[in-house]
């Protein structure tokens, strides 16, 4: 290893990777995927800070900083940080409650959420709690997405007809539904649906066309993200050359600066239990967005063989909420869709995401005026399309053909997200990942197993033609001894003891216990107790190495007859010598 | 079986069937179990109802209704069901918060707290959640238990001594120490310690030293609690005659009568958030309080080879607690110490409790203006000397020494009793039980495996001297597969793999696991394609019948190049044919 001194080699050594080893080749995939993702990025950021009630810019901001910052600190090369659905989406239910939509207390607060949240991130990456959404089952993620989709595209239907069709839940948005009916005007409904069916077209039907007519796969999924984009513009310049009347509403004239740093001073003005009452929402933010983002970073390494490093990434995405919270104000995480172009436009390091805010950053300054003409209900309908994706019954389907409690586990999110909101249903997706596994492990399977003829084998009797001898019950236990499942597993082995009643000796098989814990055992000992009051003797055989070594803490093996036997075999042979075997 | 036509026939079938078959022989230990046990009751219940913060009298009218009610649903012989100290703690912890203790809207609260409390434990008995304290583990319940017998002993230590040293917690039983000193009397710090010493040696050591005198075990048992209750008696009669100048503070004059069915009238009055506040509290007493009940039956009934339904203590305890609601309005559950005292002197069936019940209805009757004289000071020793025995640093030191992971979980929930007080203790209990099953579940064992020379045994290469084959990789994983560990389980066999990069065959060998979740298969499946394209080829043998069941429901077994091996041996016979062998 080659050891320099002097001081720009050190600091260049504490520099990303990628910019130490920059290759000039690099630079062409980097510039042209860093204009497209801009060019992407500026109606999502404008459409997205809408979403979660703070004023468009907030989104254009909250882009520039987690950019920059994302290219120090990620492990990705290619993943693209800005605000996203689910989070701005989780941002306005969180909120809420606390203030109203746009006013000061609602800018600091969101500011504050941000910055919590993306302390409490980079707080789990310095701990090295990478695993934490381990705690989220793949349905519960799937419901919480799908039933997360549905209520943004739902919301955001208003916007595109026109009316103010609000609500956190189905049950605010049905109660608000007849008085949005009521203010449905032909136009605003006629310009919503046309805008949104030519920009649907413009996507996956185009880019499919596309492919048809040559164009390769990427460069037609790339044409299928821009095509949308240029709908937008050429409606926008067609209302604001015809509807003089201005019954479409547009984003209208933009403030020039819009920085959240000024909002944070506020949060001295907040008192403690506001500060209190944003705590969960935080946690709760920065997980479905480290949750989006560690998905997105890993199924992008996946294809192109880099390998993410889950702490890194959650510092990561904590810097970048914090640099949010400095310059925007809102929440970011990673974004599938907008990392996807990145990857496919020819990003090859996060120089491209840092060249985008370098973009936003020039059209902010030079096309300012411009974004006033963007029709409301375009950027509504931008936001529909991106969620549309992410509703699907397919995977209810697959699920619940697996196994239904999964599937249930997948529909009670789901609801759970429609009815109660994003924020809580995310909570309770938790509880319910755990009591489904919990669950699943209350009703273990034994089996009284005897032995297949003339091998040393041994095998449930249900299942197969073995011999069991008399006198001498075999039982094996398939799952973990632990206190929630001890009591079921005693009842059915009391149940089998009932069915063979002549037995005088039971065998134990724990070749599929892979732990025991203090309260099982504790429930074994008592239970050992009333079995020698019947004049049963308790023998275990084919306990793993660290099952054993969890026993040799308590003082269960000393009270055994005879040392745990290394298998069903050897015991079957101490305990019924051959010479007496008389099987049945 | 005969049939009876007869009315009064019919109406004994539905009797519980110690009632159908009632022997003349069991009077005799009825009779004396009963009065033992109801002068327990009466100073127990006068301690407990002040404990929950009501008036003495509450705790003597919740023993009777209870006692005649549980004669015809319980199914333990001898239980004892009455006020206990931990759900009387619990009472008055939930209720603090919202009425000042003694007031009208207290007594109103707690009926209400008892209504919803048994309306619980009913409806959980008639949907046959009898399992349903298995959510709390061993070291939980018992670190619950001394945590919440810690509070109760230390705030008892103020009326002891005569002072008014109060508190939720050890953090406000800490503040208000110091006035606590300031008021100390030598009078009555000196009669309260004299009481308590007196009261203990009355009980253990006196039967110890009974026993040496050549008493029976049993009778000296009964000995000991009956003693300590007669230097209560004598104590106050000499109160009574020598402090003229009531400096030791007594119960006082009592009202006759103390019916919370004319409480219960008040439920009308309170308010809906009031009732909502009552709701988790009123679970979490019906939990703890049928846990002691349950416990105390299963082992009252283990020494005496009866038999308990959980289901049938749920609904039992549940009507217990409806009628404590009508008659005393306090929760009642089982108690440990008067349920041995009634088995002990001699009680064979519920008649015992139920007369029990007669004897305190004339005590009422007759005794009334004689409980004036008991001194406060007593009736807190009663408590001391009752829940002392329930603080057990042993329990602890066998939980650490057995997994220091359960001497946490016992830690943690005494520290969280003692800092939160025994309602958010147990509730913090239920979720710590979880988190520890779960923490145990995600670091799983992965084991590569080889041949043990000349059988068909394979097993872990760093634990025996195994031969593996080049090329191909044997890894065995010995843990359930689900959300939460599957992430760790691939990093370790892809780190394996690392260890033998030469390996293009990937046996994973599923022995020890007996159950895998959607998320886990998926994430399987995803890891397939990335081996694939390592070129490695995945394969699975010992694949549990319920496990193969599952799978046969995804499509990753269609994806395999093999079908599920019936043995790692078999494995390695197909995949690397005997002639082609060459072992390492």
């Amino acid at each position: 290893m080659p050891t320099s001194t002097s001081h720009s080699s050190k600091l260049a050594s504490h520099l990303p990777t990628w910019m130490q080893h920059y290759h000039r080749d690099w630079l062409t995939g980097d510039i042209t995927a860093s204009l497209i993702v801009a060019l992407l990025l500026i109606p999502q950021g404008l459409a997205y800070a809408q979403l979660a009630g703070l004023p468009p810019m907030a989104g254009l901001y909250a882009s520039i900083g987690p950019l920059l910052v994302y290219g120090f600190f990620g492990s990705s090369m290619t993943q693209s940080v800005g605000p996203m659905a689910i989070t701005s989406a989780m941002t306005a239910a969180a909120l809420a409650p606390l203030a109203a939509a746009g006013s000061t207390q609602y800018l600091i607060l969101a500011a504050t959420l941000t910055l919590l949240s993306g302390l409490m991130l980079t707080l789990f990456g310095a701990f090295k709690l990478g695993g934490i959404t381990r705690i989220l089952s793949l349905p519960v993620i799937q419901g919480f997405s799908a039933g997360t989709a549905l209520l943004i595209a739902l919301g955001q239907t208003g916007s595109l007809l026109g009316t103010s069709w609000r609500g956190d839940t189905l049950l605010t948005l049905a109660i608000n539904l007849p008085s949005a009916l009521h203010h449905l005007q032909l136009a605003n409904v006629l310009f919503g649906l046309i805008g949104l069916t030519l920009m649907w077209l413009a996507a996956t039907p185009a880019s499919q066309l596309l492919v048809k007519l040559g164009m390769s796969d990427k460069a037609a999924q790339l044409a299928g993200k821009i095509l949308p984009l240029l709908v937008m513009i050429i409606l926008g310049i067609l209302l604001a050359g015809f509807d003089s009347a201005h019954r479409i509403k547009t984003l209208g004239q933009l403030p020039a600066a819009h920085f959240a740093s000024s909002e944070l001073k506020g949060i001295g003005t907040l008192d403690l239990s506001s500060l209190q009452s944003l705590l969960l929402p935080a946690l709760l933010i920065g997980l479905a967005g480290f949750l989006q983002s560690i998905t997105v970073a890993q199924s992008i390494a996946a294809a192109s063989h880099q390998s993410i490093d889950a702490n890194r990434e959650l510092l990561a995405l904590g810097n970048c909420n914090l640099a949010a919270a400095l310059v925007g104000g809102m929440p970011v995480s990673g974004g599938f869709s907008r990392t996807v172009v990145n990857t496919n436009a020819g990003a090859q390091t996060p120089l491209a995401g840092m060249l985008s805010a370098l973009w936003i950053v020039l059209a902010l300054w030079l096309l300012l005026p411009l974004l006033a003409f963007l029709p409301q209900a375009l950027l509504a309908a931008t936001i529909i399309l991106a969620v549309s994706r992410m509703i699907s019954v397919e995977q209810l389907r697959l699920a619940w053909q697996f196994d239904p409690r999964d599937g249930l586990a997948w529909l009670m999110t789901f609801s759970g997200v429609l009815l109660l909101g994003p924020m809580l249903g995310i909570a309770l997706g938790v509880g319910i990942a755990i009591a489904l596994y919990l669950w699943r492990s209350q009703q273990p399977h034994v089996a009284v197993i005897g032995r297949v003829p003339n091998t040393e084998h041994y095998r449930n009797v249900l299942r197969h033609r073995v011999d069991t001898t008399l006198g001498i019950l075999a039982v094996r236990v398939d799952e973990n001894l632990y206190f929630a499942n001890i009591a079921n597993v005693l009842v059915q082995i009391n149940a089998q003891l009932a069915n063979y009643p002549e037995s005088r000796q039971l065998l134990l098989v724990l070749s599929a216990v892979n732990s025991i814990d203090y309260s099982a055992v504790n429930a074994l000992k008592d239970w050992k107790k009333t079995l020698s009051e019947q004049g049963i003797t308790l023998h275990l055989a084919e306990v793993k190495g660290p099952v054993l070594d969890t026993l040799r803490h308590g003082d269960l093996l000393d009270q055994l007859a005879h040392a745990p036997f290394i298998s069903t075999y050897a015991a079957m042979q101490t305990l019924c010598p051959p010479e007496l075997d008389y099987s049945i």
